[in-house]
């Protein structure tokens, strides 16, 4: 059953319960990445799912692309544009983005931003139902991380601007496929759920063709309590509304 | 003027001030490198300085060889050695890594654990006198990153524990070439000078030709205000103390 959720901007956005709603990921990746934007750019998100990413980030560039794997989903994600009336500016595609550069669907290095909540995890780890929609949102069924770096690669200019969430536990892989397509890791902030817990989330900001140097930010703390936000969490979803009214 | 100090542990360490006297950094890769320690295994120290960690970690380990390059910091460790008459536990060799592998200074392979407090900065950050102690402990004029993980590489045996502190902002070079010697990343903290600051060292565990999945622990903050340590960074001197009592 279909249902119209109202985010923080105003916009609305249709999700599906029996598939993948967003969550936290999309907000945090979008809060990150909204920082490094400007009016004038045009953004790619690759791995759009309903369009959660270009929804909240389309009032800080200037035009935004979109792929997404799953055809409803991407189904959905259009019907927001549409229901939003941001025809003009968010366009998303149904299509795989392993053909983004060899079927040539978008132009090559003419994005400078590009945007991805990717599967986090990897095919081994607790893989079910192959063709379940939440299965192929989270696992590396469709998409590897290979996949998603040579996109981001193909999409962007020469200093174009990439922001991934992603999980802890792979950085080192993270930092290796990055170097392979001569991205440079430039900001990096670890998300703690609790002040004493081990991060389960990684925001990673990587420059095309940058010199090495990684600015790590402040740890980002998502709850005081068990249900509690933190002051910090809060006033995320708090900027996105101030910004729209 | 040479002075001697008492570690936490009771053991005596001659320092001067001149030169590079230890500080929190050895402590905290002394504290996370002991937690992976068995009582039977053989450690290597590289960058020693006056000895500070095979000091502090000689109650962990069954034997300790450690190098340093600088000869008047070498020979405050030998004598820290002498004083503490831990002579059958701990050699300190007055040489340059560079030379492990090609002068066969000490057994290929042979070594369970490496540690390494290494010169943090690259050559081009604000290095002034190339032939002052300090600076040559600080920054990389003898020995770069790649020399010390070469060394490591060597040193240890096939499934070897390497354990260093370094700054946050070489992180993917960190990892690369890590990864260059077969190094995994196993094992990372961040540690924060205060709850809301950007870290300014990180706590690195690698082993040789291990499967790729990295722990990344809860943050570690130095401060609760400007010179007050956290009651963390107290347990952590404390526990020092206690393992000797």
């Amino acid at each position: 059953m279909i249902q119209t959720d109202t985010l923080l901007n105003n916009y609305k956005i249709l999700q599906d319960p029996e598939r993948f709603m967003f969550g936290i990921d999309a907000v945090l990746l979008s809060n990150f990445s909204r920082q490094a934007l400007n009016h004038n750019e045009k953004l790619f998100d690759l791995c759009t799912g309903n369009g959660i990413v270009p929804l909240l980030l389309c009032d800080f560039v200037n035009k935004i692309d979109a792929i997404e794997i799953q055809k409803d989903s991407a189904d959905l994600a259009v019907k927001s544009v549409q229901i939003n009336a941001l025809e003009q500016k968010i366009a998303v595609t149904n299509g795989d983005l392993k053909n983004i550069s060899t079927e040539k669907l978008f132009e090559k290095h003419s994005y400078n931003c590009v945007t991805c909540n990717p599967p986090y995890m990897i095919n081994e780890h607790g893989r079910q139902n192959e063709t379940d929609a939440k299965t192929i949102a989270r696992h590396e069924i469709c998409c590897t991380l290979d996949d998603v770096v040579a996109a981001a690669d193909f999409l962007l200019h020469t200093h174009g601007k990439f922001f991934m969430i992603h999980r802890p536990f792979r950085l080192p892989e993270i930092f290796a496929v990055l170097k392979k397509y001569s991205f440079e890791p430039k900001r990096m902030q670890l998300v703690y759920p609790f002040i004493d817990k081990e991060p389960n989330l990684v925001l990673i900001e990587a420059r095309k063709n940058a010199s090495p140097r990684l600015k790590i930010e402040k740890p980002l703390f998502v709850y005081d309590k068990p249900g509690l936000y933190t002051k910090e969490i809060n006033d995320i979803y708090d900027s996105f509304r101030n910004q729209r009214n």
